[in-house]
């Protein structure tokens, strides 16, 4: 990621070098602004965190809080139980005038090995999501590890399409989780996928409070 | 990323198909509690949020939250001033006992074009998160888009490096930004690039209050 190759301004003395930023500078903010002036509409996307690394939930969380500062109504479905901590949890009630969360999933689907608790806690959650999305008292609605229930059928991604396509045009909706489906990325307005470069538990160390949940 | 393939639960009848999957997520489960097992280490680590994608802030600002909760004590340096929205800024400002913000920045790099200015704004900055960095006191502590000062070489990445490495063992430092140097790559602990796959930019959609800033 560094950059190795010698660069045109190692040659160049200081006031040179300085002078040469602020040219270069000069031409980006030109660029930047000529592209920021063709922007011009306002409406509410729906935002997909996939891929296998770490930081899908916690940025979706990092955006709620945002929103929260913002003055923004805000609801949160879980669709996987225990995968938010205390952390979260703690933080988010102290805004319960802003926040609602439903955890409505029955913990990881390794921990109940219940294929069918698992279906059938799924369809209450999306259920919630699906009343959610539909009340436009909410400015955002955060689907938590909905990606997951797609990726095991538990729910019809057709249906989930067909809601998100037709939401309320000013709502926002996150979607986390890995192996967000293509129909799903093909609907979405904002797409980010976070690659796992290098992971401490490798190293031996251990979930942490503040890092993990 | 959906699964095209036909599946070899298409055939089964659906107790069987229950049946296979409780098999398959007790071994899972088997497998990740026989990992689990062996992360015993608990200590402070050095984070990277990097790539060209959205989400490195954003995932650093949750993380700041879910410390909120466990009650650290966060200290949080912004090497870019104007990078982080008044939704940040509002809702951090309802944890003063918890939360210290600078921001040392003086506005992005392609608004002032003066290098000059810059670097002494981004060594005063690294002063100030040297210290916050030195200070038990502080479990946490973010270097907002610091990438970008090592980037345009304002900085010393030798002693960044140095500074991380000795930092106190339960510390947990956070830095963000694109263009994350080898040298720090190589002596973090977590490194997640942020890649992005779809942006509504593209769409001529502008930036939101809530969403970008």
């Amino acid at each position: 990621m560094s950059d190795r190759r010698p660069k045109k301004t190692d040659l160049m003395s200081e006031s040179e070098r300085n002078a040469y930023h602020a040219q270069k500078m000069a031409k980006k903010k030109a660029a930047r602004d000529k592209i920021l002036a063709t922007k011009t509409e306002e409406r509410g996307l729906v935002i997909v965190h996939t891929g296998k690394g770490k930081g899908k939930s916690t940025a979706a969380f990092g955006m709620v809080f945002r929103a929260i500062g913002h003055g923004f109504k805000i609801g949160i479905v879980q669709f996987v139980k225990g995968k938010w901590g205390t952390g979260e949890r703690d933080v988010l009630e102290k805004f319960p005038d802003q926040v609602t969360i439903k955890a409505m999933g029955e913990g990881f689907t390794w921990d109940t090995q219940d294929r069918a608790r698992d279906i059938a806690a799924a369809k209450a959650a999306w259920e919630t999501a699906k009343a959610m999305i539909a009340d436009t008292a909410y400015n955002m609605v955060l689907l938590d590890e909905l990606n997951i229930c797609l990726r095991y059928d538990y729910l019809d991604i057709a249906e989930v399409v067909e809601v998100l396509k037709n939401k309320p045009r000013d709502t926002h909706v996150i979607v986390t989780g890995r192996n967000a489906k293509d129909e799903l990325i093909e609907i979405a307005d904002l797409v980010t996928e976070m690659t796992q470069i290098k992971h401490p538990f490798r190293q031996g160390v251990k979930a942490q409070a503040g890092i993990e949940f």
